[in-house]
């Protein structure tokens, strides 16, 4: 049985929490110098315990163990939301660093951007493969449009060889997170062994109008985008509740007006939509309520409205021999306090989970906070679910 | 009768658009280098026509005629919303100029921040007395927060006077305004005369949910602040075309989610709501029912509704002889082709107002285009409004 030193395991996750540090969360978003400091930190420790450090071409954090294998590959991500929680990704990648240093044979990885300031994901896409130089080419900042390939460059990443997965070296990926939901928490229970991961389909939807003065125009004359969107918005709540299954989600994160002033008609809308499902049935129908209510919106307004689907991405199923491992090792350390759950947030274990076996586990939200400086969990948590994820890690290597 | 050289003044206006130009329009923020310059340019060009000009210590910029009177004060703001057009304020500040050059007795005055950069008609109202230090103290700039103090300290305004109206110095105010709106340009007429400005009644509305993941946060649980905007707005796209008059509008000119991402519930919407009306019964209606929207908002929904009222200006009439000296004038110069009619957006007269006699003239905007670079009015209106401004100004001066 792996012994895991969960006091320098909840050290280091307090050091780290320094970084960028923003009340009691962080605020590092992907390539900012407080990322990249996070970034060479964690070098760092992989190197005190023995990991051979890499960081590549898309700012991918790899620590490679140095034993003969088999291996597995551990790990989430480091930057973090707009002053948001300092566990959420960060979690997951020193637990990877304390099951190496607890000396299983783990390589550790933190995966770039996976909180999508630059398009989402684009480290563990880029490790299996599913993310070319043109998409790279293409993407920009979600909230100040800069180039990803010009953050590349000043954070020293430019012309750096991107690591890709090298086949046969793992028998599996493991990502530990928090819940960021109350199921935990509501039943009094500590661990949480996930099942799969529900698909996220992320639209945009463009609302162009005619921008005037809010004096000078008549109501009869106006073309509002605002109004437009909200009237669409309004329509959504009301129509999604009939299509949708019993563990959808479905939000409206921004509505952004165009020039957005209190005496201006909003001549364009952009609203950001999106939908969580574990069943492809149910997201194609919330797909089709969508697309009806964007052509019927066309039909009754006087903005035209265009809807575009940023992505779609496919539910992942976690791998039944290491949920069978992670459920073992949870009722060891905690006899009936543990769960299988669906995770409702996407990770970086979906990719994992295309190439290779993979496994989740959450630990507790505190009141459910995620993606928000408020964000936290026990100590005492933390460090049980560090211990199952090492254990379920044996057993699933000596399987 | 006065000569104006309307050649001279759409040479000045031309001028003035390069100073922050943007497409075909201009990009001058209240305190901006480009507004700064602007006001620079102005005392220039009020020195070339006789008058001495000032700026004071909240950015107007009143150019005094040297007679003994009796005279006259002519003007508007120069200061533009953002990437917004070249005519909007400029024009009447440059028909103030205009009338100087032709030898009118006008004083000239660019009122600051009429646009609401910071607040709205700050220079108006300190001129008229209706501007505390206190208020200064307070304000701050819509878009990015900067105070209003350091604004003014930036722009070199710091510890300078601020100008107070004299008191029987002027037998009126008159403001040269584009429409904004499409009344004339739908009639087929080249002039308006305005009969009275609107009220505009601007409420701040902020709402207060829980911020969540969009994964992890069940339906049930959320407390999503933008969906209760969303319903709000469209309660009030439902309420209040049973309450309104024939000529009022109502506007949501900006509505932000806090924190405004893809994958975040909102926790915080602020949205930005205004209507206008002339007749206070009507406004009154209007405020009652957007009061208990709000409050039906508070008794269904899960977040909390703030509603707070931001300014709840007066309509103000126009003086009754200076709309007849108006009058007289456009059906000298353009007989049978122009019209009176109500301002639906407010403007620097409606503070004038309130001390002295004030009346105000519309040129046609092409397609009521208005706030957006795209703003145009062809230059023969232009001149034929300045012509009639002049005309009204003399036989105003003469009665």
């Amino acid at each position: 049985m792996p012994k895991v030193d969960t006091a320098r395991f909840l050290a280091d996750l307090n050091e780290l929490r320094q970084i960028g540090a923003y009340k009691t969360g962080v605020h590092r978003p992907t390539f900012s110098p407080e990322d990249m400091e996070s970034r060479r930190w964690l070098m760092e420790r992989m190197r005190e315990c023995g990991l051979e450090p890499t960081m590549d071409g898309i700012g991918n954090v790899i620590g490679r163990h140095q034993s003969a294998g088999p291996h597995l590959l551990v790990g989430s991500h480091i930057e973090s939301q707009n002053y948001a929680g300092w566990l959420d990704g960060a979690l997951g990648v020193m637990a990877g660093v304390a099951l190496a240093r607890a000396g299983l044979p783990v390589d550790v990885a933190a995966w770039a951007d996976e909180e999508g300031h630059y398009g989402g994901f684009i480290g563990s896409r880029s490790f299996i493969g599913e993310l070319s130089d043109a998409e790279i080419d293409r993407l920009t900042n979600r909230y100040h449009g800069k180039p990803l390939r010009q953050a590349l460059q000043e954070a020293g990443l430019a012309g750096l060889p991107r690591i890709a997965m090298e086949p046969g070296r793992h028998k599996g990926f493991l990502e530990l997170h928090i819940e960021q939901g109350t199921q935990l928490e509501g039943s009094g229970q500590r661990v949480g062994v996930v099942t799969g991961i529900v698909a996220i389909w992320q639209y945009r939807i463009t609302i162009t109008g005619m921008q005037d003065h809010a004096g000078g125009t008549t109501m009869a004359e106006r073309r509002d985008a605002g109004l437009t969107a909200v009237r669409l918005l309004a329509m959504l709540d009301e129509r999604m509740p009939m299509v949708c299954g019993p563990r959808s989600t479905w939000t409206c994160g921004r509505i952004a007006l165009d020039p957005g002033a209190s005496s201006i008609i909003p001549g364009k809308a952009e609203v950001l939509f999106q939908f969580r499902d574990v069943e492809e049935t149910v997201l194609a129908r919330m797909a089709h309520c969508l697309e009806a209510c964007v052509q019927e919106s066309n039909r009754r307004e006087r903005c035209t409205t265009v809807l575009e689907a940023m992505s779609l991405s496919k539910p992942a199923l976690c791998d039944p021999a290491m949920q069978a491992a992670l459920a073992g090792a949870a009722e060891q350390f905690a006899p009936g306090a543990w769960r299988h759950m669906p995770s409702g947030a996407g990770h970086d274990a979906q990719y994992l989970a295309k190439r290779m076996p993979a496994a989740m586990l959450f630990s507790p939200s505190i009141g459910g906070i995620s993606h928000h400086w408020s964000e936290d969990t026990k100590e005492e948590d933390l460090a049980l679910c560090v211990e199952v994820l090492a254990e379920g890690a044996a057993r699933y290597l000596a399987g």
